[in-house]
């Protein structure tokens, strides 16, 4: 169940009009889904050397390392591409939570029919998260 | 661990300049990350409806309610929105294998230092896959 291994240019993904690719991290212990956020061919390369997840921040508009203003990085275990190479999935490491509320995952509202419902909390309150941090995240 | 359910509405969502968000689709049972793919607000309306998946096919430019060449299907299970609202993440019970290529996942191409390398097989022979079906898919 394996082929054998080309070499891999990062130029050469499909990278958006804004040079970007949506990036799923996912716990590698228990296959959660922490987030959803992008990187372009520089994030990318970035963590496949360093092995800690960078992102690139579509709201402050620059390399975004995964906990550098919380403490709650996240390390790469794997990195997979899709059929199309046009989305990314990594499994990680995550210390603490991936949320910037403070929770374990971003994606705490679930939708039923027409209502939306908060499932989960946070485990750490954002202002500790965040505590002595003046870089204040708003959206991926 | 839980808040007040309040009403959803499709239309207040952050959509892109496409009118489209990211949905990453994971299997309800394992927590395989199965396929990234796109949704307009018609089709998260559809799927939450239906509780078929409903996807828009950017390749195609039109509703892909998935499965509908193939026969892979894909039933929800539950609906989550991340906490910018600006990505989707659905458990499913996916019908056969998610990918066009007969993979299960779409994920089948792993990234390691400065080589990729394809890591799984296909469990259906995409032309059994699409037996009979003049739709091939190309980008999701």
């Amino acid at each position: 169940m394996s082929g054998e291994s080309v070499s891999f240019n990062p130029a050469q993904l499909p990278w958006n009009q804004d040079g970007l690719l949506p990036v799923i991290a996912q716990q590698h212990t228990t296959g959660e889904v922490l987030m959803l956020a992008w990187m372009n061919a520089e994030a990318l390369a970035e963590t496949l050397q360093t092995g800690r997840v960078c992102y690139w921040s579509r709201s402050r508009q620059r390399l975004w390392r995964k906990g550098e203003s919380s403490g709650q990085t996240q390390y790469l275990r794997a990195l997979y591409l899709d059929c199309d190479r046009d989305a990314v999935l990594l499994q990680v490491d995550q210390i603490g939570p991936a949320c910037h509320t403070g929770r374990r995952s971003c994606f705490y509202r679930q939708v039923t029919d027409d209502r939306v419902q908060v499932i989960t909390e946070p485990v750490i309150a954002p202002e500790q998260l965040y505590a002595g941090s003046t870089d204040v995240r708003t959206t991926h």
